[in-house]
Order: structure tokens, then sequence, then C-alpha cells
């Protein structure tokens, strides 16, 4: 018998600062997307990936789609938890799934799902998904197969 | 014979900054959701909101939902066309699209849509869209009809 | 007799948006230094340099330094105009200043120094500034004498 | 004999994110004073102010004054260490000092100095610094002397 392998995950913590805030007094809806950036990138290189390195390469991985559900307010003064997993890979994209929860009361605050590609520059052309992000994470890579990934 | 009336929309032209741009040379991910922002603002004026007189009653448009496809990619000395419509209107929300285009020549760039609510502050209560924004443009409120909206 | 040359100036206006205020209720400090960096760029295209053009050449004008006095508070519902001017030009160095006033009352908000200077990528050497510009603004030029500018 | 107070200061570690790069490849000038406000927020907290209980009295601590000289470069993949410390203490405004270091080698990358206030909103007066900070560094109240501070 064999286990099924686990779901990448990450988490960070992020305190909520004045610029993170608007004058409606919560937190501006662009600044969970930096949230989540900051998260993405620092699992993105807990899968393996090297941006730096591959930056130098011209390779870089890019956002192709984010859907983002806004459910509740968070406050300067609130720390946010921004949890984030590996949710499917193809052969050329894959998607990530985060949700956003407020640390004092685990009340989810926002939820989001992106999908990304990786590309050569300056041409922009699409380039493959490292292939043993594929094979890690085999319970991952079905949920792609209906689509073009 | 009654003409079908119009559908309210904005266009906004921005050049792009270096603060726009990343490392990877091009337009940042986060960027377009700023100028998508400024023309949704601007829109919200035209459409008859005041935000500003809003705000001042504790009375906030705020984004529930954002679904953006990043398409193709743009640089540094390129301007922007940043173009939005009123795409629904239901009783306690609306959706709005956007289309971004190279203003050089006009390649769709990246394309957005987004749903908002309308809430008072400081409870975060909803509440209703105004009623005249339903009644002068009932084509685009059937549309709302399946939803919840 | 000879008349002398005009200071080159730029005037811009910004209408603020919520990303630009804080929890505080009023624009917040690094807002500012994005309108005057939208300023910056488009009065560097004015005095003849293309930035997009030079970047492809590898060639960046940057920031040395910034000094900048909020010395009001501006809301959401304002709008902003944004005044700068060449105050002076070296070999390697040029200042510009800023001036930031509320559109509705002429209230001077905030007021800004910034030297800038050229620099070649990937090295970040230093580069001279375009002789045309100290040639151009002979009245500017003195200024620089008493520093290594 | 009596020691001399020590200097309060803070240090916080960030890692850079593709959205504080611009396409000069390199950080942009406007995220270092992102990172500055973090760690500036974080030492307030660590003085005794609780800036959120402050908010919601009314009272917030502003920006006066911003100086800040850029000197080397720091790119993606870079670590960024921000080092800040109280400079003075006067009645109304006190002063903190900011270094920027690259993590891997020491290198100074950007040093700042920021004059701070206290208002209260939605006036916008100023309000007395709390006693307690001028009275614990005394040896940080003498330098505002020649100041109006």
């Amino acid at each position: 018998m064999q286990l099924a392998p686990e779901t990448p995950s990450i988490e960070i913590e992020t305190p909520i600062m004045f610029f993170d805030t608007d004058a409606g007094g919560i937190v501006h809806n662009l600044a969970y997307l930096r949230f989540i950036e900051t998260a993405r990138t620092l699992f993105a290189e807990q899968l393996g990936m090297n941006l730096a390195a591959m930056a130098k390469e011209g390779e870089f991985v890019v956002l192709v789609r984010t859907e983002i559900d806004y459910k509740q307010k968070a406050a300067f003064g609130d720390s946010l938890l921004i949890r984030g997993e590996l949710a499917s890979v193809g052969r050329m994209r894959f998607w990530c799934a985060f949700r956003v929860h407020r640390k004092s009361d685990e009340c989810l605050v926002a939820e989001s799902r992106q999908m990304l590609a990786m590309i050569r520059m300056p041409s922009g052309r699409p380039i493959p998904i490292p292939a043993e992000l594929r094979e890690r994470y085999p319970h991952l890579t079905s949920r792609m197969s209906r689509s073009a990934g």
C-alpha cells in the first residue's frame, strides 16, 4: 500500500501596516494580493524553484489568472496568516490556492486561486513547468487533465 | 419602438511608470489592478456615485470578487487604455468588466471582471445598490437574475 | 541684452484614489512620492530624455536622494496638482524640486527635492548628465558649482 | 556612576519580492520607504506606542519629513536588513534614523532619517509626544534642543 503524497503548502504571517489600509479604515483589496505574492514567492523557493537564478537565465514564473474573493474585513492592528498550497500541476501551467485568515480569531478574510506559467524573456514565450514538480505530486497532476494546461 | 439603453462605459489612458514594472522587465500584475481601480473610481463618479460624499456618511463601495486574466505583456514606454463597463446590476451587488489594451497596437493585455457591493462602516453591513442604477439600465439587471445578487 | 533662459517646469493633476489613502483617513506618505515620480517621468521626457529608449540601451535615471516635507493633509475626493521644476544641473547629477498643492484651495500639501543621477546597467556605473541639459540652462548649472555634482 | 541609557533600536529582515523591483532590474526607490515604514511601525510598538489603540482614539503618528539617500543597488534574491533607531525626541516631534543593508555582504544600500509627529484626527491638530519617551531617553532629548521640536 502506498500513501498519497502530501500536498505542498506554506503559511506566512504578516502584520498589517498603515500602507495596507485605506480611508475606509480597512485593508485595501490590493494589499491582499501583495501578501499572497510574498507567500507565493517563498512557496516557489520551497518547491525548489530558485527564482533569482531563473531570472538571471531570463526565466520567470508569471501570473496568468487571479481569482480572489473578499469575505471579511481586516484592520490595522490585526495580523494575517496567508496559507497557500499547490492545487494542480499541468505541463505548461500550475494553480496555487490561498486563504487569508485573521490570526486572532481564525476568521477567513479572503480566498484566492492563481494560475501560473513560466516564460522566457525577452520573447515572452511559454516554457514547460519543471517535470519534477509533476512527478513529485502525481495526485495534483490529474486535476489538470481536463484542461489544456 | 424603444431603443435599448446604452451600456455605460469609461476609457482612461495611463502611461506606464517604472514603479509599475518589475525586474522581469514588464508591467507587474498588481499594477493592472491599480489602473483598473482608477478607471473604476472615475466610472463610479460618472454613474452618479459621489464616493467622497458617501465616505463621509460611512458608505463605501467595496470589491467582493476580482477575476483577472493576464494575456500579453506591456513595458515601460507603452501607454495603456483601460476600458470599463457596467456588466450587470443586482439589488445588493454589481459587476464591472474591464479590458486593458496597449495603445500603440490595440493589443489586449489583460481582462478583468469585478463584483462590487456597498457597505456601511464601521459595521461592515451590506447596503442596497442605489435603485436608480438598476432602473436606468434594465438590460443589465436581468443578467443578475440567476444569482443572489 | 540677453534674457535669462526659462526654468523648465511641469504640472500634472492627479485625483486621489482609495489606494492612495490609509486608515488615518488621509493620503499616505508613500503616495506623494508615487505622484512625484509620475511628474518626474513625464518631465524627463519633456526635457528630451527618451527614458524607454535609454532603458533599451541599459541607461537609467536613478534617484540618489529624496527630501520631502509633509505640510498638510489631503483626502479622498481632493485632486492634487504636482508641480516640478529643474532646480540645478551638474556634470554627474541634477536636482528637481516639487510642490504638491490641493487643487481646490491651492494649499501647499507637500514639498520635495530629489537628486538624480544616470547609471549604466547592469554595472550600475554612473554616466554623465547629457551636456545639452547643462548648456540649455546655464542659470541652473552654477547652483551646483559648490557641490561635487 | 550612572550608565548612559541605551539608544532603542530595531532590526528587521525582509526578502525582496518582484513587486519591490522595477524594469531597471533593481529594487525601486519607493520599496525602501515601505520597508522602512514596516520597521518604524514595529519599532513604535517596541517603544510602547500601541498604534492600533491610538488609531481608535483618533491619534496617529505621522511623517513630517523624510530624507533618504540611495547608495547601492539591491536585486531580487537579496535579503535586506532594516535597522532603525530613535535619533532624538522633542516635545512635539521625534526623529528616527534607518540604515538598509544587504544581508549577504552587509553593504549599506540606503540611509534615511525621518521626523515624526503625533496628530489628532479628524482635525489634524498636533499633540505632544508621550512624556515617557523623553524621560526614558534623556540623552536623545538634548539633541533636539536647537530645533523647535
